[in-house]
């Protein structure tokens, strides 16, 4: 095991190099600046690289306060240019992993990862996995790529995979307070990931090899995916009985053993649990399967913006009129209470729907000012409207998809004609019987 | 409300009549019998009522002692007679429901308690549900039924569903520590329901009606059967990839929110999660669905004897040995670790399974001597082997199916030629590498 890099680690005179400066990439970045690790950060982006720069953020769910500190007293630089990464003693991949709009992995960003790790891989080195992806990609796919270098493995530099695990927009979880599986290629790959996480004071969850870590943060996506399909299901389920879904979760949650709550929605947003679970099921496909529960898990999600609009126009038909022409808005596009994260978003899915009707479509988000060239929503251009109590009787319906802390479900319940609950929010509320279709 | 009963339940002199004397009515007459009721109970089986009288139980994991005291001071008499429910104030329905070899309900149980309750039914009496079913039993099959006797529900008698939850073999959970989920078809329904759990010190979950209190008990058991499937397919699933699904889960459960982890097995037993489910499936289909997370569940779950089984004939093909005529002993047919159900027993599936690819079976379980007259197993014949350590070295495989205490793991390791290790109880032992098959 190399001594110069454990030493380096040790007196946190090691560069940090990250890969991807979106939220992981930036979370990482602050917790090891924090604990007085020097950074680099490569993003393709040079619009974010130039926010950055301007100590300006595009996460709202995220203070770099920290982060522009050290830029200032240039401990951090980002930079869209690679060569950046010259300096690192460490270089951590934090790309987004994705899928194409056929739900197979599209791998190009971590690819191009892969590229760049292997123009700046060095001795002394270690490369650090943190996307999270299909198991088997830092053992079969990145390793063997490194391995043309002639750096010996183990011995020259470390390979290790160490997933990312956040509750974005959850302040109660911080980074040092998450466990992090840790797994190496060699011993010597584990030891050194080890001795880098627990320089800054994390506990450390070793595993025997990548793939176990790998396919760990990947059963975590997929617990959640396929309960809150369950949930989806028994949702619409229940309402064809005449059963309330929430009244059914809250009662059931009294047991205090063996039962775990999660609630219905309109469909899962943000770029883990609708995605993450897709590189199982591409992966284990190579290999015969089954995977049968996920794939139903991800047909149900699909469905759920096709519910929530065919709520809205059973809300619609009550009072005699169509879904095409109805003047209606969309409350929340981020996929998450108070974030601005888009990716995913059931609030665009409804929308998409609602104007491949013909209604007359709007949305208001305090967080997301504006909707335009999405790749896969290429139809919506839209502003958010602003936003006035006053003017939500002027709407044939009112659908809650995002229950932001901004807004005032009582005046809503209110001002509003009709309005398409997704969230619960109204249930409360005296008056909303008659005016509020639950979806 | 009625005063009278009200009065009765207050000063413990109402006499609670149990309808199904099985591990649930039993547990229920021990809770009621503590608080200072008289007991009368009622169950078909003269077998049973035989046993108790003799002071003699047929389930291995409650202890009935209390009961037995009160048995011999009179203040609880079991009977095969239903006259015997006469004396009740109040009526519990506690028998159990099945599903038949269609996995459709098996109703017949739960509709002869309810023509028992018919004739029992008084003025100023309480009957309450226990049984789990479907949503829409109490309020849409049994009240029909009791409206017919010209008592007026909700004032000359009391119509309640409270579900029953329990850990079976877990003494971390009493009666008294678990909250009940208590409903009622009127408002004074629910109230005399509450008085009476109250009375013996249970924490009350009042739900707005009895369909809301049977899904919620339904929706918990469908939690444990969709998770559990999950995590067997993902046992099949990573086992193609050489990844070992004890690592992943243990390394998963290290995210300190959002996770819950589930072990594989051989199976699900019992005469809840395997059963329950499919009483909403069941229900649901009558009103469209959807119910495909819980079906697929059931299918995966249907697959894993067969699962274990190939297991076997993969470590029997290693030796060059064929399943048939091989010498095999399943460990273990209880349901679950030291409990003496067999219901649903997976072990049964693996024997089944074995016998009819004309292997030489043999069982052992230190909690059931004997296996015969199964309606679902009528070709098992079987008495449990005589277990010795030394013994083991005969048999070409050894299959552990349930986790019973009673096992010396390290020594059936180094007794045995050949395990299929459906629990991971060998996992740590040295000298299972090349001997253990994981199943």
């Amino acid at each position: 095991m190399s001594n110069a890099l454990r030493k380096k680690i040790a007196s946190k005179e090691a560069v940090i190099g990250v890969i991807g400066l979106g939220y992981i990439g930036l979370s990482l970045l602050d917790v090891f600046g924090k604990a007085g690790f020097s950074l680099v950060g490569y993003d393709k982006s040079k619009e974010k690289v130039q926010m950055l720069k301007k100590k300006d953020s595009y996460i709202n769910y995220l203070s770099l306060d920290f982060l522009f500190n050290l830029l200032s007293k240039k401990k951090f630089t980002p930079s869209a240019d690679s060569d950046i990464l010259k300096k690192a003693d460490v270089l951590v991949i934090s790309v987004p992993t994705s899928l194409d709009k056929h739900h197979v992995p599209e791998l190009s960003n971590l690819r191009a990862a892969f590229q760049t790790v292997i123009s700046y891989l060095k001795k002394d080195q270690l490369v650090v996995v943190q996307s999270s992806t299909y198991p088997g990609t830092t053992e079969d796919e990145l390793l063997p790529l490194l391995k043309k270098s002639q750096l010996k493995v183990g011995k020259d530099f470390y390979l290790a995979h160490v997933p990312e695990i956040a509750d974005i927009g959850n302040p109660s979880y911080n980074f040092i307070d998450v466990p992090r599986m840790v797994s190496g290629i060699t011993p010597t790959c584990l030891k050194m990931a080890e001795l880098l996480y627990e320089s800054i004071g994390a506990t450390v969850v070793p595993c025997s090899c990548p793939k176990v870590a790998e396919s760990a943060k990947l059963l975590q996506n997929t617990y959640r995916l396929v309960n809150i399909s369950l949930i989806n299901e028994m949702k619409i389920m229940l309402d064809r009985m005449g059963i309330d879904i929430w009244e059914v979760v809250e009662a059931a949650s009294s047991k205090p053993f063996g039962f775990t709550p999660f609630y219905p929605g309109p469909g899962i947003g943000g770029d883990c649990i609708p995605i993450d679970p897709f590189y199982l099921v591409w992966r284990a496909k190579a290999s015969g399967g089954p995977t049968t529960l996920i794939e139903q898990s991800g047909n149900i999600d699909d469905g759920m913006a096709i519910y929530v609009v065919n709520k809205v126009i059973q809300g619609l038909n009550t009072r005699e009129k169509s879904i095409r022409g109805a003047k209606t808005l969309v409350l929340g596009v981020g996929y998450k209470k108070d974030v601005n994260d888009i990716r995913q978003s059931p609030g665009l899915r409804v929308l998409s729907i609602l104007k491949s009707m013909l209604a007359d479509v709007h949305y208001h988000d305090p967080f997301v000012p504006e909707i335009a060239s999405l790749p896969e929503f290429p139809e919506l251009h839209l502003k958010s409207i602003h936003f006035k109590y006053d003017q939500l009787p002027q709407y044939d319906a009112v659908i809650i998809v995002t229950d932001h802390s901004f807004y005032d479900w009582d005046r809503i319940v209110d001002s509003s004609q009709l309005i398409i609950d997704t969230r619960n929010v109204t249930a409360k509320i005296p008056g909303a019987k008659g005016k509020v279709v639950k979806a």
